[in-house]
């Protein structure tokens, strides 16, 4: 019962996809980054639905996608089946949309990985919180430990005292965090039961290797096919009623498969290999807090419960750290100030709830045994354009910067707070075509896009030429951006040696450096990314984009109004009153 | 100096390209296989100036593929530079041409790590060959151990006997192996000197993180972009001549690079990092002996050297091993006579005189000043031709068997000898669309490649389950063979449980092969593959192709004449007197 005691800047709890997202954040940051979980070690089967393109992403960014998509079981179309009242209501495959997701079972193992490549994280296995003291009166303090957390060795009992400057939880859907700090976890008072099994099938099922979901008389079996010859299957244990109260504990996993069986009959399903099963009760919820102080965060399933149906719990939980994560990291490098930590509950907190929403209507639409083939064709588009991301919007704050009514209209399909669709561009220097996300790392920098139009003509070039000369003397030295070139000319007209020197920055162990610069051009063997098109950008005009780390859009505006960009940075930047609290000359401080 | 000693299926000299392929050719096969290496790790720059798509493939084959890939170089265009006569000689660019190489600086490592993850294969580095006996009287007793390797830790100077029934010397251009046995290695008296450098460039040249040659009046530079913003240089080093006589032992690093500086002025050469440069003498040599006794064999630079300038060496010496590895698995799993082993030496030293042939008009056409643009051009896309080893047919042989001439003119464009080319299908049962040689991974079959045609007609589908008849019980059962169906049906129109149960095998533990039958058709996200088409095979008539476990094509026919098959693998069959010595009727043997 010996204890040891760290001090760190940010301590997770949970390595699950919300607690291994914030913590991939950290990677070279330089920072005391601690992650702790009461399993043994990495989920090998995982638990993800589908991973969609908004989530690759993420993980490209972090430099793990490739490396989890080459096991990936890509999943290309989904098949509705649904009872046949012409053949006395045997169920019948009655719809096959096209899809694509990309299953799969190794993205917690890739993400502890590469935690332990780069090794900025402090990862401690076997480890369960057990006691949270925070103290008030420091929670103003940047510099201060506000938070002690008291963890033990699950194996050795042994306790360690951990204090911190952030606390990120991320430990599911019974999140001892959020328990302990009594923030109320509203929605329905009733659950579903569903049993989840993954299994190697022998059946004469003839779509078991898509996506499918059947809604037979006696209850709804979805499936999703998955690596290693496995199928996933989510099937419902109540029939096809909900509201029972069935215990979730007491389900073995052979009255899982012959809930399947009944729901698939007459075909035939026997289980070769079962290696993972589970039953759980599901209801709809949002914790009423996903923030404390702005020096406790919750994230992920902590903060948001729901059906395995629509597969957006990893999403959203991969996107919850994504938020959370760059923002610490920000505040920590001491480029912001504190404030910029409230975005994370202003942001994420709707979109939970918008979640949920659809996740109701979507189960509905499950359940219900008189639902015609369009309710559930809609209620399923629904789901699919939701998955997307694409409508998620941050609200205006010190991070989204609204374009004011009275200037131009830039770029109708870009908006401050959406996230910047990706698109493949081509690298100036050697013609490699490239995805933006593979491109734009998770290093915790803003960059700015400078898509200047078609240099081979003169207005264009000396415009850009004029903004370079702005961007070296007034903002570039000191803001710590990555400024990236997007241009709309033949690639062959254009010398990455005739460009201002700020768009391709020299360093001396180095020499010129040709990844800043890219055009919106063919490419040889992967055809043309057409950004300037697809998003509407003029190529007479210009356009400039200052992206978040995450991806999101903080401001868009045109070459004339640069100047706003030095605005930005300004109201980011920690107030001086903050800073002579760092520097001792304020309150007390644990330091 | 203590011994130890063991007795192996196969032993393999050399972990470089040739080598580390034999190796993995074995992986999953449970016979006994070493691999020895003087070297104390896999090398971590790697050689290869480019991985040509037929190597790929053979990666893909091992699932090696994709990691390799992730962390590759693309190449996507060449550039060519010559003095211009109207600027006083100075270099100007000439020329651009579009390519796709992947530049690769980790596929030994990779190798290696696919090695350790089978188990298959022992790996023994810091160890080096000191002698070898071969017993001349056993070397016809398939059962037999005729070699015995004496090898020593370069650390302890512990020596070791290895008793080996078959050995592989991929053991560089400097062999061992090769001398040992007195083989010639016949070709130029005269070298030329070539450096070779990995740098961090500094440099004003335009053109440095795309191939290119600059071809001025003082010599030669070839420049390859690779990962970490390294390049990957070439340069004479004897000026514009050849048939020089520099000691390439005794070129310094600066050396290199002052050449290079001298060739590429006007323009700047500065080097950051240099983490790996070279000099060696090169001349064009072929060995006289590829293999003896058919007992002992040699590939890769063992038996062919020659310039870097085609990016030739690594592609043909994975060739080599390619072809050595899965013979020899075959033969040591007694599914066809020793006999087979002939047509190592008959397949691969062809292609080593062509590629040295091929490599001295190349490199003639970089020595000489007067060369014109149009010659050097000539020069250049017959080595790119070449190098996609679409030309490269091995002739008739007990593995290769001619289309007889009076049979109906099938597929013109494949022919039995040449590679089958690559191309994507699309998954019967769950859409997802994947290139041929990722699934036809190596695990030393042969496959049949059933081309039927248009399902939907009545006469293709009867005459498909015909096939599937006959089939299971004349030939499936016993040949070992895995059966591929690739139909030209709209996907959507084809049930797989249709089909008969001969080409979708039924497993007591996992039930129905899902992988076995593809559709010619659209995919979702990838297109058409087309194979129909771009192999010309009649839909009206389908077709059949064997292909070797190396994807190389043994016999194509008709459906009529599908008993070929049967004669192929009866012929293949160890004989009995075979047999007969293996069960120690016959000679002397060592078990």
């Amino acid at each position: 019962m010996a204890t040891a005691t760290d001090d760190v800047d940010v301590l997770i709890i949970g390595a699950g996809p919300a607690g291994l997202t914030t913590a991939n954040s950290f990677n070279g940051s330089g920072l005391r980054v601690r992650l702790i979980d009461i399993k043994a070690a990495p989920l090998q089967f995982g638990r993800a639905d589908g991973l969609k393109s908004i989530s690759m992403e993420v993980l490209d960014s972090f430099g793990i996608g490739d490396t989890i998509l080459k096991d990936a079981q890509p999943c290309e179309e989904i098949v509705l089946w649904h009872p046949d009242p012409k053949r006395d209501g045997v169920i019948s495959r009655t719809m096959t949309i096209p899809d694509r997701v990309e299953e799969l079972g190794q993205i917690e193992r890739v993400m502890v990985e590469n935690l332990y490549k780069h090794g900025s994280v402090r990862v401690s296995w076997n480890t369960q919180p057990v006691a949270l003291h925070t103290d008030l009166s420091s929670i103003d303090d940047p510099e201060a430990y506000p938070s002690t957390l008291t963890v033990q060795n699950t194996e050795t009992k042994i306790r360690e005292t951990i204090r911190a400057k952030y606390v990120v939880g991320g430990d599911g859907a019974h999140s001892w965090l959020r328990k302990y700090l009594k923030i109320g976890f509203s929605g329905d008072l009733t659950d579903s039961t569903w049993g989840v099994m993954n299994l190697v099938p022998k059946t004469n099922f003839p779509d078991i290797r898509k996506v499918f979901v059947v809604h037979s008389k006696v209850g709804t079996v979805m499936g999703v096919p998955r690596e290693d010859k496995l199928v996933r299957l989510y099937i419902s244990m109540d029939g096809s009623t909900r509201h029972t109260s069935v215990n979730a504990q007491n389900i073995a996993p052979e009255k899982i498969l012959e809930a399947a069986q009944a729901i698939l009959a007459p075909y035939t399903l026997e289980a070769g290999r079962i290696p993972w099963s589970s039953a759980y009760n599901v209801g709809q919820r949002v914790a009423d807090e996903f923030a404390r102080y702005d020096r406790i965060f919750l994230a992920g399933d902590a903060v948001h419960t729901h059906s395995p149906k629509a597969g957006q719990g990893m999403n959203t939980s991969i996107q919850d750290g994504y938020n959370i994560g760059w923002k610490l990291r920000y505040v920590l490098e001491h480029k912001a100030d504190r404030g910029l930590l409230s975005t994370y509950q202003s942001e994420r907190r709707p979109v939970a709830r918008a979640l949920i929403d659809f996740d109701k209507a979507y189960l509905e639409s499950f359940a219900r045994k008189d639902i015609t083939h369009d309710e559930f064709l809609d209620a399923y588009l629904a789901g699919q354009a939701f998955t997307t991301g694409i409508h998620i919007q941050y609200p205006p704050s010190l991070l989204v910067r609204p374009v004011s009514t009275n200037s131009q209209p830039y770029a109708t399909s870009l908006a401050p707070g959406k996230r910047l669709p990706d698109f493949q561009m081509v690298n100036q220097s050697d013609a490699v075509p490239i995805q933006a996300y593979h491109r734009f790392t998770n290093d915790g920098r803003f960059r700015l896009l400078v898509f200047p139009g078609d240099l081979s003509q003169g207005v264009a070039f000396s415009r850009y030429t004029q903004l370079g000369e702005w961007l070296a003397s007034s903002l570039a030295p000191s803001s710590g951006l990555e400024i990236i070139t997007i241009h709309a000319t033949k690639r062959g007209d254009v010398e990455l040696l005739d460009l201002h020197p700020v768009f391709r920055p020299w360093s001396d162990e180095e020499g010129w450096d040709y990844w800043c610069v890219y055009a919106d051009d063919d490419s040889y063997h992967k055809g043309h990314g057409r950004v300037y098109e697809r998003l509407e950008i003029s190529k007479a005009e210009g356009l400039l984009v200052l992206l978040r780390p995450d991806g999101y859009i903080s401001l868009i505006c045109g070459f004339e109004k640069a100047g706003a960009l030095v605005d930005f940075f300004k109201e980011l930047k920690p107030k001086s009153r903050t800073r002579l609290g760092a520097t001792g000359g304020g309150r007390q401080s644990h330091l």
